[in-house]
């Protein structure tokens, strides 16, 4: 086979970079660490977005849209924002080019440069914050619920496709609301949903918890995040949503006349997941084989390969793949005839299993003599005969099937891999050992956790919101813990 | 009413910017020239893109992203290009900031010059042609039929929210072919997806033409469009869509192997829309109380104000909506029940007019007894009262009628807005007069198209798919000419 992928226990991550090339999902661009997303990957993106945001809709929310550039002053109002992300970003210090009177193509017109400088937006709490303050008033003008679709720019050095490139597209939600408690629970609301769309969609099971504070976001009091286990035993945050409190409100002035006439600073959060989750996504299911996707976001649910030596045989077993085709279209099943002549059928199987189409069809004059057909799922690879009046009501099932397997299968192997140990020693092997998460117990100092990190690139990943109240000593100072948290090396 | 706009009459302009705010489609922002779409704008945009979208995939194509920046060289590639697009934009020329060591705030780090500078693309034919290259070898790899939804920038000195800002969204097709006729068949094609969805969906009738050289999109051998003419007789292009020839891929060497084996250039599209039809659809259609949406681009098809004064009566009035809800809501209507207390019906009446929702349902305790509703239009202001068992047939013929009483208003304007002239000084009086199109003869060049706009400030709109082969003297030079095209004051 042309496409032969590395396998995942020779190198996992050249076996992944292989996959998203291989599958056509994405691939580096002329410009440095920036990423295409090609159809086949793009059409992931589009069924994660119309999931997400259907969700967010669902839960009261609407989309905007904010400018992509932000004054560079913007970032330094908020003291810990600008720590964390007017650091490495795009800058756009002029707006226009002119013709080199040298004549050597064109140059920046050094009269065209920008009063002040414009960062492309890495996040865009600033911005949208300043818009804000033009909106709020009253407690009448709360809360507001808004998300936005977007493309953000982080000018990362080492870039790796869909997981962590100069440019990604992701979503952003920005709320802001009349109390601490009000911004809280929405917090929480969306932490929920996220873990709802990886369970529910992406059929990967994840921890929900809290971050340290060491790992929160810039101008966040408290960042919740979802983390999901690959199957390198690595972990991947999917997801965070920020309690801002009034740090935006009060970088940017937005106050409000609240119900008894005082004014008040405004309470915020914002929240996010990306492009990312396609690097999950794939990481979490797929095999030497190919993309294993969970037919929930699979942009095709069915391939139909017909199978035929002559003229004849084709138009027949044509006539029976379209009617097949028909009776899964209008159970809202996604089809794909795959009716070229240009490719062989063994081909054609290898490159639906390399895109991770979860369920095969295939017909030859056998079947249409027997009235069966051969149905293949990709998740297990097995295969069947199925009478061709039951072929509607089978892939229905193994559709349902094959999302709940990949998720129980994962649910598995982060069981296994979720080890506790009440030492450093043993903390350090497990994790060059094995890998996974490691719940142990950490003195609650940044210090302790830099440590750590420093000594074996093990982070905390999150405090779980099911963490046991329990004395113990943390694994690396001896000092007194009050209940186990997560690590584990992570993407 | 405290959001009382500017009339048509008084200044049609002033009329467009206070609707566009008191509406709250959009705002300018913080960046100069570049705008904040609000949910309710950003609503109209997500049913535009829905539509095309569906358009665009029933036609075959699918969509990707390219990244947001271009390498400066890659204009300078493309001869006609360079010179169209490779001026006004947002160039990117470091990418790290840093504290200012004066104490200062934050500072450009002179020291994270980038090599090349990125363009914030203006338009991505040149970084779509060079990633081709990379995807095209053979004849079986085309068609190669990509869209992509994204925002770029164009450093316009005078902006107007919608109409022309830095920022805009849109999207972009950009297909590949292996014959120049099946790239000729793709422009027209899209040109007529575009006029498909302009009069269907915004009710907008437009002109199907073609550029006159001048007006060509640069890089372009043939630019199709479509254009339609605003209330103040205005012209505003709609939608283009380009045959590029060869241009491209010469410019980035993009070869394919024919059925024959030899090797040719591959031929080019490129068409697209943006955010500017807000703008068209604000001006085609509203009037002196506010917005008037076609329902098929309306976030909300209905409006549900209760109308009462003790709680019994609210309650029972609210039960009555709800019921009122849900039958529509089961026929497809989207339904907007507001029983906010803080808000009189007067109030809201205003409101819903000025957000141009297409109807209006008002019930009361008279309506309870009666068993009515009161049902009004916004198109025409018209009201009457509805058996409440009828309302949702009532309302669903009344979506209908108002979206083809739109269309047929804007034909009708046009149809008396279009005249055709035989000399210079009827057009320069008709023009300034009347505005409007005006179909007159023109001898073909561009110097006379060049001092006509320069004098008159009209340019040609389109020649039109539908020109008439006539014999007539060009009103300005008075050579000779074959047929008439459209001349207008433009947006």
């Amino acid at each position: 086979m042309a496409k032969e992928l590395t396998s995942r226990n020779v190198d996992y991550s050249q076996w992944y970079n292989d996959l998203v090339i291989k599958a056509d999902l994405a691939e580096n661009s002329a410009v440095r660490g920036c990423m295409v997303i090609k159809p086949y990957g793009y059409s992931i993106w589009e069924k994660m977005q119309a999931s997400l945001d259907k969700m967010f809709k669902d839960t009261g929310h609407s989309n905007a849209y904010f400018p992509l550039f932000i004054p560079k002053s913007f970032f330094s109002k908020e003291a810990s924002h600008v720590e964390g992300f007017a650091k490495e970003c795009a800058v756009v210090t002029h707006y226009r080019l002119k013709n080199d009177p040298n004549g050597k193509g064109i140059i920046v017109d050094p009269d065209a440069k920008l009063e002040e400088e414009l960062i492309v937006r890495p996040t865009s709490e600033t911005i949208i914050w300043n818009t804000y303050k033009g909106w709020i008033q009253s407690y009448r003008d709360l809360p507001i619920l808004v998300n936005q679709w977007a493309n953000v720019v982080r000018w990362e050095m080492r870039t790796r496709l869909f997981l962590r490139t100069a440019e990604f597209l992701w979503q952003e939600g920005h709320t802001a609301h009349a109390t601490s408690n009000e911004a809280i629970e929405e917090t929480n609301k969306m932490i929920n949903v996220y873990a709802d769309f990886a369970e529910n969609f992406m059929a990967l099971p994840v921890i929900k918890g809290r971050k340290t504070a060491n790992e929160r976001f810039a101008g966040a009091l408290d960042t919740l995040c979802i983390e999901g286990l690959m199957q390198d035993g690595k972990a991947l945050q999917c997801g965070t949503s920020h309690f801002l409190g009034q740090n935006f409100a009060k970088a940017f002035d937005v106050k409000y006349t609240n119900k008894e006439g005082a004014l008040d600073y405004v309470w915020a959060t914002s929240w996010g997941v990306s492009t990312r989750l396609i690097g999950a996504l794939i990481m979490a299911h797929s095999d030497d084989n190919g993309l294993v996707l969970p037919p929930k976001l699979a942009p095709i649910h069915v391939v139909i390969v017909p199978i035929y030596k002559t003229d004849e045989e084709s138009s027949k077993v044509s006539e029976k793949a379209v009617e097949i085709k028909k009776a899964l279209e209008a159970k809202g099943i996604t089809v794909k005839f795959d009716n070229r002549d240009t490719h062989k059928p063994g081909w054609k199987f290898a490159e639906y299993e390399l895109k991770g189409v979860p369920v095969r069809i295939a017909i030859g004059p056998k079947d249409l003599a027997n009235n069966t057909v051969e149905i293949a799922r990709r998740d297990t690879l097995e295969k069947k005969l199925c009478p061709v009046e039951q072929v509607a009501t089978e892939v229905e099932f193994l559709l349902a099937d094959i999302q709940s397997n990949l998720y129980n299968k994962a649910l598995k192997f982060r069981t296994e891999s979720t080890r506790t140990v009440d030492n450093y020693d043993d903390f350090k092997k497990l994790l060059n050992e094995n890998g996974g998460f490691i719940s142990a117990h950490w003195d609650g100092t940044s210090e302790t956790e830099e440590k750590i990190k420093e000594e074996t690139k093990a982070t905390i990943r999150c405090i779980p919101f099911d963490q046991k109240v329990e004395d113990g000593k943390c694994i690396y100072s001896g000092k007194p813990s009050k209940g186990r948290v997560l690590f584990a090396k992570a993407y």
